[in-house]
């Protein structure tokens, strides 16, 4: 095999705000062959998440903080270039936690094979039928557990989770309203998605305000994608009994520190549940998940949207507009084949 | 029917910190007679608990704050004096939520009538088989969700509600550390109530590192009757899943403000779960729960203290002793018969 190279996103050291190229630097490294029972993707997508963020940390996180001078961790979706695995051909296509470079090495274990003859576009799978809409799923179903004709407020409502989160919200025949960062996602929530209401939250001035004009009734279930004042001013208009399901603290991921919940008192008042997730923890019901949201995605049930972004080396500052909410839908990076 | 005065210890004004004779004071207000349907009870004993504190502010809470001018609401254990109710006679005994006064006029269906044949004594209604001891059995079981093998940690352990906690948690095949604010309470969590160890917080120094210490395997459950400190340090230790069961939250009760939670991202980070309640939650189930702990109690199961203070008129100071610890087990107010 030709000796390849393989260009890196690498963790030079620990971000305190916004990371920059002080912290992600790039290096091209020598791409070896595959050890026993490895395999070598070469990488078409890169998921961009939020939670990548977090592991760039070393504060606790549910999975190990990314290692200094390593590549950046990231779902991926590759071909298999080389194998020295007996599952997998070169050819094959598969999605693993990989890195933000070129070439992922990686054990066969670790790589979950995809059936490119689905007609299925491979990026979904790292989005409305990957850990995205998992997340999505997961979260709402089992950590919301909403019933008919109660009221859903999800923020981060136009991203790649809320968007799947509310539209499975109304299939339980729950009333939605959806937090966005534009009048544009608003409306696609409202017009597209089947969203009872929306709100702006970078217009809407008092949150409290406008999250109990837009939920008379109050609210069942927080799908909370964002934390911070959000949440403060959400635990003040939850019912009795309502359910807070955190995926993630977007508004505080680049924060020197976590902002006081004044309104946490909530909890006792109103008998209020706060639980935290990850898609990790419904793992061995992954199968369950793809299958159902396919179905729905193939009946119309589910829209999405994706926000595709050319080249490896556009890396960090598309990974940065999901911070500033200017990303539409679930963002991906695009590499040649 | 004589005119009888009724002694009143009402709320004059909201405290800010901790409540003195300018917010709590007293007064002699002449006692008539009651109308159809209702009964006027002697109050025998009267239940001090933290959650007192709370109805005396106007924040948000799970039942109405106590309104200005109204006596202070508390749970009373009493004999009917003048019955209008067809289902009480002169001389019942009976449990209802009353306030800080010798007699207490109310609806017959708001009085719980007691059978005084039992050879029960009269206060544990208010205490290991009343509010505190189904708080307890509530929120460890149901909340909480122990599981044999796990570890549950309870602060205000060697309170009312946290000691049965404890017991309670030992019959499920827990591991359980008590934390409590003197030797003689630690001595009093291992020695006799079976207690794995226990953590004086006053002079343990570092909670973190003494959580750590006496839950070497994390913590699973954790009871939280004081949050602040004590749970922001706690939410450091519990293990993926844990179950933070929130009795109410003591330390800040008397605080300007709540303080912050550093320690909150954990809820992410190790998918766990904070769950507040109040015992009213499970209001359908008291028979269940109070037939339980009287079996327990009567094999001696569980052990409780009572911490009996004599006098009306003792009611403020005595209520305070709450906040500094200095009570020892269920604190009641006896009144002459």
């Amino acid at each position: 095999m030709t000796e390849f190279s393989n260009r890196q996103y690498f963790l030079a050291s620990r971000p305190e705000g916004m990371p920059t190229t002080e912290h992600v630097q790039c290096r091209d490294v020598p791409l070896g062959e595959p050890a026993e029972g490895q395999v070598i993707i070469r990488n078409l997508y890169i998921s961009l998440d939020p939670a990548i963020r977090g592991w760039m940390s070393d504060a606790p996180n549910y999975i190990e903080p990314i290692a200094i001078g390593d590549a950046v961790r990231s779902s991926v979706l590759g071909r298999v270039v080389s194998s020295n695995h007996p599952d997998f051909e070169v050819g094959d296509v598969g999605m693993a936690m990989g890195a933000w470079e070129q070439y992922t090495t990686l054990p066969g274990e670790a790589l979950n094979k995809l059936d490119e003859n689905l007609g299925i576009p491979l990026s979904l799978f790292l989005g409305v039928l990957g850990p995205t809409g998992l997340t999505a799923y997961f979260g709402l179903l089992e950590v919301g557990q909403p019933k008919a004709g109660e009221t859903v407020l999800v923020s981060a409502a136009a991203g790649a989770v809320g968007s799947v989160v509310g539209q499975i919200a109304k299939m339980q025949g729950c009333r939605v309203v959806g937090m966005a960062g534009s009048d544009d996602k608003c409306d696609w929530l409202t017009g597209e998605l089947g969203f009872d209401a929306a709100i702006n939250y970078k217009t809407c001035g008092d949150y409290q305000a406008a999250i109990r004009q837009a939920c008379p009734g109050g609210v069942d279930v927080y799908f909370d994608n964002v934390g911070g004042e959000i949440l403060d001013a959400t635990l003040t208009c939850l019912n009795k009994y309502a359910r807070v399901a955190v995926c993630g603290w977007i508004s505080t991921y680049n924060a020197a520190e976590i902002p006081r919940l004044d309104n946490l008192w909530q909890v006792v008042a109103e008998s209020l549940t706060i639980r935290g997730f990850t898609v990790l923890d419904y793992l061995d019901r992954f199968e369950e998940g793809v299958t159902q949201l396919a179905e729905w995605m193939m009946a119309g049930k589910i829209k999405y949207r994706e926000d595709i972004v050319d080249g490896l080396d556009n890396v960090l500052p598309t990974f940065l507009r999901l911070f500033d909410g200017s990303n539409a839908g679930k963002l991906v990076l695009r590499l040649p084949e």
